[in-house]
């Protein structure tokens, strides 16, 4: 195409300076964060995926700093678990406060002797409860916190098949407790997860048995023979007329799958688990309807669902959760969400019936750290304080338009633009490429999927950082449409 | 037994007050942690093992103090996580300090942008790595330490299994990398871990499956269908002559199972896992000799071997690592060695050849925490300054001792006295009353097995401690015994 013209000569008279990163090396990675890499991989640690060392105390904001001393407009926040920006003054604060300091110093077993605070602290995440969901487990990361929610599943669904035999829920018999030890039937029952095709739900082995996203994440390690169902695949934007007539019949493909699978086998299935966008898969959409749908299939069949929010929670797509975004009732809502990442601990809430009696069925040594969920406290009142949910839906919608522009300009190199507030992705023929002259301009954004950037702003991103980042990925898009 | 003459006059007459516990509610849990407990269950967390609730910025050295003021002396720790005692003066300059702080407010994704100092830190941990493995890689907790070490085996299993069919190692064939994403075969490989009866590595599914301390853990969830093997069952103390015989026949038995069945089945076992005393199954110890023996069978049939050090590790065996006093050779260390707990976050040390190469195959998000590397790091410094291990070794001989005579003058309810370095334990045959007079006493233990109390002290645990526990120990069994 002709780019001689830019579309939007107002976004490109604007005086961005103040958002724009600051180079010092010719090309990034720099020769410092290029000798730490090849220093850390001589140690042992998984390096190949580096892309720059971060100076800690010199990132501020939305800008990190790398071992070079380049300062990067960050999209991606560390696999978008960064919330406010690095360096908030308010979290500098905290960390400064004795009562946090003693917190760090005396890490308690929260399932034995938790600290004093541990229950207000609970309750503190209560207040951000999704509707219906009204207890919590915290854990420490988001595998641990799916893995125990496919506990939960697991747990109920016995209890229900030993009820529908007229059992007791909890009366274990002799032959479940012995052939247990021995990980046999029907000890250890033959129960699966069901997860759609394309999800992510973490690397260890209960959740990899129900991550979809790619070969190379599962390849040569064990799994269990868990079914797996077709998540649609929706064209973008969404709300365009024509769209909107072959997503739904899209989605009802897929919902009649999940129906049929669930027919035949659902005593076998404990749950099902989903997330709201498919992230890792490819940041990939579907309809509020769609899960509505979902819900109401699961519900039909007696099978749990589970809402896997690790990398969708907290206000990136303008709601806190963002499956608040099928305005489900609360009768309708999921049985229990998972979240991580931006939280700074893993955790679940759940309905009420889902309730894990008894001792050491859910449990492990630390089941979380309060210093984690101080610090997710004061990003709370940070996010309240700031309106960042208002500033999110703001910038987003800059940001997403921004995208379904490029994708018009660029129609042989760029499609698909999407997202939900600023948690935004557009597809890239040449997908490396694009990375790296973004980083070459100082900015920094993720890929997911076989060919996706994803975009992983913090809450605290701002027009002008949004305007900026546009500005730039449109003319490195002109660089590689006129090769 | 007649128990009116104390049989060591000098421990009563010795005056120990000031290694004593000051109580002041008229039982434990008091008033508050019993109410804080009904208000931590409400929330939806875990509280059914809950003992008391802890005031962290009261604890201090081998003091926890709870929520009702109870100052107690803790042989627990928050299950071995504590290893220079509560508040140490160091730790708390260490969490002072600016670069600290910073730390923990810009938490880094480490397989993506590290923090500046991660190689550093790599290193740093590798000064405390066991004979033969060089190598390290961190991640949050125990559990995803063995999660990732099994995904090692299966990487480097499946890699040796192409090689002999004359691929390239790491050459997938179109049909794995299909197969793997519907959880099948040959993508997904039948292959197992191999563990022993009454080892516990943790509660997520992978880990589970090689878990066999106790139905409670393990009915009603999914398992793979991965094999077990007998440990041996030692009488103790272990270096009495009579012992030692019938200990080697039982532990050669062991030893000719295992090799039975590594001699039918070795194509499908990835790794075997041991940890050095079984602690969650009981504190069940085996001798170098057997440990020298699972080490040539493994090797000789082609199985990597695991040492699960995440109780045993850093030092309360009086040696760093619990398997050092195996005396093996670096040709005959283990292939691999996690730990977790007392080292604040979890990982593992290697041998170079079991270095996963490529990109995505071990990865999460946070793949560790700096923060706990540094206070790991400290930790070290002080275990030296403070010829910590010195002291673990005179007051583990105190305590090994005491434990001994109990078990002599009442063995009708308590036997099999056990221990290495303070990593102590002892059969009760009334357990919980036994753990809940200590309690009464305030000195708060752990149980483990079917009937073991389990000894976790600190590393600064002094022999004054030990002095007063033993005599309190002694008079609540006086009081058991006269009943």
């Amino acid at each position: 195409m002709l780019v001689d013209d830019a579309p939007n000569p107002q976004l490109f008279s604007e005086d961005l300076s103040s958002f724009a990163p600051t180079l010092v090396t010719p090309s990034i990675p720099g020769p410092r964060s290029l000798q730490l890499k090849s220093d850390l991989h001589e140690t042992g640690q998984q390096a190949a995926a580096v892309i720059i060392f971060n100076d800690h105390q010199q990132c501020q904001g939305n800008f990190t700093v790398d071992a070079d001393g380049n300062r990067i407009l960050d999209l991606f926040n560390h696999i978008a678990t960064i919330p406010v920006g690095y360096n908030h003054e308010r979290m500098k604060k905290l960390v400064q406060s004795e009562h946090f300091q003693s917190l760090v110093l005396n890490r308690p077993a929260l399932g034995v002797v938790p600290n004093l605070e541990f229950a207000q602290e609970s309750r503190t995440l209560l207040s951000i409860a999704p509707k219906g969901l009204t207890k919590v487990q915290t854990m420490l990361c988001g595998s641990s916190a799916n893995e125990n929610a496919f506990k939960v599943a697991h747990y109920w669904k016995a209890k229900m098949m030993r009820e529908k035999q007229g059992l007791g829920g909890d009366e274990f018999t002799q032959e479940e407790l012995e052939s247990c030890m021995l990980n046999e039937s029907p000890g250890s029952p033959n129960r699966s997860i069901l997860s759609f095709e394309m999800g992510f739900h973490g690397r260890t082995a209960g959740t990899l048995s129900a991550t979809r996203s790619k070969a190379i994440h599962k390849v040569d390690v064990p799994a269990f023979d868990w079914p797996v169902t077709p998540f649609p695949h929706i064209q973008h934007p969404m709300d365009d007329p024509q769209n909107i007539v072959s997503n739904t019949k899209e989605e009802d493909r897929a919902l009649a799958s999940l129906n049929d699978l669930l027919s035949q086998r659902s005593e076998s299935i404990s749950a099902l688990i989903v997330e709201p966008i498919l992230s890792e898969g490819g940041d990939l959409h579907a309809s509020p309807r769609f899960f509505k749908g979902v819900r109401d299939i699961t519900r039909k069949h007696g099978v749990m669902m589970i809402v896997d929010e690790v990398q969708t929670g907290l206000g990136a797509t303008g709601k806190l959760w963002a499956h608040e975004h099928w305005n489900l009732s609360e009768a309708d809502s999921p049985d229990l969400m998972t979240f991580a990442k931006k939280c700074q601990l893993g955790g679940y809430f759940f309905r009420p019936e889902f309730a894990v009696e008894g001792n050491m069925r859910i449990f492990n040594t630390w089941m979380g750290e309060p210093t984690k969920i101080a610090l997710l406290e004061e990003i709370l009142h940070i996010i309240e304080d700031e309106k960042l949910l208002d500033r999110v839906q703001h910038v987003g919608n800059i940001l997403q338009k921004g995208l379904q522009s490029l994708a018009e300009d660029f129609p042989n190199e760029l499609s698909q633009p999407r997202g939900q507030g600023t948690f935004c992705a557009i597809d890239a023929q040449q997908l490396d490429l694009v990375h790296s002259k973004l980083l070459q301009r100082g900015i920094l954004v993720g890929k997911c999927g076989s060919n996706a950037i994803r975009l992983r702003p913090s809450l605290i991103f701002e027009e002008g950082h949004a305007k900026f980042f546009l500005r730039e990925f449109r003319s490195i898009m002109e660089d590689i449409a006129a090769v």
